[in-house]
């Protein structure tokens, strides 16, 4: 960059109320840079938490990263110079609600969380193929109640989402031994599905689940997709997972064919108000278990990879390359 | 087999208290044998309880398959031409308090349990790994206590015993990426494990163990192997997972190391009393999980593949060569 171009100021705005907050440090940030050699040449960086001095900062910031949520509300007129946001998570719903400036860059984590959340959708399918929410229900009630089972290869699981999570997710169940039904928007062919679909054909396809598996991102289509009807479509005894957001699903659907069996079992990761409230129904429902929205997040590794993806994109922004992980704002991920 | 040769009377008996009383049924039994062509040629096959219609049986067999308990005592007199005991299950430490007839030929089904046990270990390794005893405690208590993990991968898995079982576990924790130390009796190499140790070297190999792993039969040299002092051995936060026998492991010392969080977690698939009852304090330790006995059990293969065994054997026996899955009562399994 030649001495008379001006600077590119990128802001790190972190949200004292985000779980990822210890995560995204000055030195996380530096460390990760090191990795990339010249990425910071004629970039300067400034650190914040995402009250007045985010304010402060953004008239100067031609680049937003941001952790946890804040308020966005006339960014247009509170950050006139700002081309670019990043947010450090998958998750953009609350952002889209913001009215953004319709040429702001958005990019988000997607693809981030794909070595855990390989791990955890197998851990998933297994606990549910080996009984472990009615074994922690019976534990629970004192109750010596064996569930033996077959292992796990051979049945079939329905991965509703192919995004960063879904393929993750797939690849992982293929590998062990699983026969993987996929379902996205398009339908298009996916690489690690054998079967793809669009999500239009889930009525025919829910039958075939003895595992469903949600990792869909929630836009105005998504929400509420799973309910009542798709449930009494699944066969007596299979099991659901979700780990995309909590409104994909009707949990009180769900809870309904958990205590009387028509579902065998259930993995909640995303719930419908995080955190849970201590007085809700749902910590009680019989063959249910709740993680509450970890099983995804590698803290070990998490920043350095969302990070590794940020200065890579930095790069491309500055040779004018297009970016990665873009969101489309009117598909809502 | 010439017609002047007298046949070989092969009993079957059945304990009405054993969990696989319904899986070695007469049909079981005999669809197993047509996948062994010839090998009832000679061969007269009795079906019983353990209760007076096996009493009237003994007299005439050759051979017993057991399935379940019996009460063994003077079986010398009772069956005078009993030659081998063929005992379906793996553990058979109470057979060998029976003071059986020394000259009588003991099998078991070790080995039987390998890809459902291969299974289960990858489960409960995932389990602890993903913290999963510390959220189900949270989640009776109602409490949003997030705890991210990161992959299993690279993680250290002490595997106490390389039998059967602690083989088929060995490898596939090592597919799953983790370090595995072997430990048995011999510290003989060991195929599946790239480090293997006499159990003397246990105190020094502890202190490595992210997950003990134990799997070891119940001997006189076994019983309460992992105690207190074991226990303190073993990194802050580390896992213990039993799916051998419950009196391998001191329970009291388990609990106290998981109610102070010295220890992050346990699965327990074998318990000190089973069933165990109501009002055992188990039931309620904080970061425990309870699998009763039914983890390593596939009731879809497990029968065939021990009845499998079993005509293998039978065809040895018949052709005077030696058995597989024989139990030497010295060793005590």
């Amino acid at each position: 960059m030649s001495q008379g171009q001006p600077r590119l100021h990128v802001q790190l705005a972190v949200s004292a109320g985000s779980a990822l907050r210890n995560a995204f440090t000055r030195e996380a940030v530096l460390e990760a840079a090191d990795g990339h050699p010249g990425v910071l040449d004629g970039v300067s960086l400034g650190f914040s938490d995402t009250g007045p001095a985010l304010e402060a900062a953004l008239p100067g910031a031609d680049i937003l990263v941001l952790t946890g949520q804040a308020g966005l509300a006339g960014l247009a007129l509170r950050a006139p110079r700002l081309r670019w946001l990043h947010h450090t998570s998958a998750g953009v719903e609350w952002l889209l609600r913001e009215s953004l400036p319709p040429e702001l860059l958005l990019t988000n984590a997607s693809g981030t969380h794909s070595p855990k959340t390989a791990e955890f959708a197998l851990l998933c399918a297994l606990m549910l193929s080996n009984n472990m929410p009615a074994l922690f229900t019976a534990q629970r009630a004192h109750r010596w109640d064996p569930r033996p089972s077959p292992t796990v290869a051979g049945r079939t699981a329905l991965v509703l989402g192919l995004g960063g999570l879904g393929g993750a997710a797939a690849a992982a169940l293929e590998a062990a031994g699983l026969t993987v039904i996929g379902v996205s928007r398009s339908g298009r062919p996916h690489p690690a599905v054998a079967e793809s679909h669009p999500i239009a054909e889930l009525p025919a396809l829910l039958p075939r689940a003895d595992i469903l598996l949600i990792t869909l991102p929630l836009t105005a289509e998504t929400r509420n997709l799973i309910g009542a009807r798709e449930l009494d479509l699944m066969p007596r005894g299979s099991g659901v997972v979700n780990i995309g957001r909590g409104p994909l699903l009707d949990h009180d659907a769900l809870a309904a064919r958990l205590r009387d069996g028509r579902l065998g079992g259930a993995v909640l990761d995303a719930l419908p108000d995080e955190p849970l409230p201590g007085d809700s129904p749902l910590w009680d429902v019989p063959n249910l278990i709740i993680t509450p929205h970890c099983g995804l997040y590698d803290p070990t590794a998490y920043a350095r990879r969302c990070l590794d993806g940020f200065f890579a994109n930095l790069r491309r922004f500055k040779a004018g390359a297009p970016l990665q992980q873009l969101v489309d704002p009117a598909r809502g991920y």
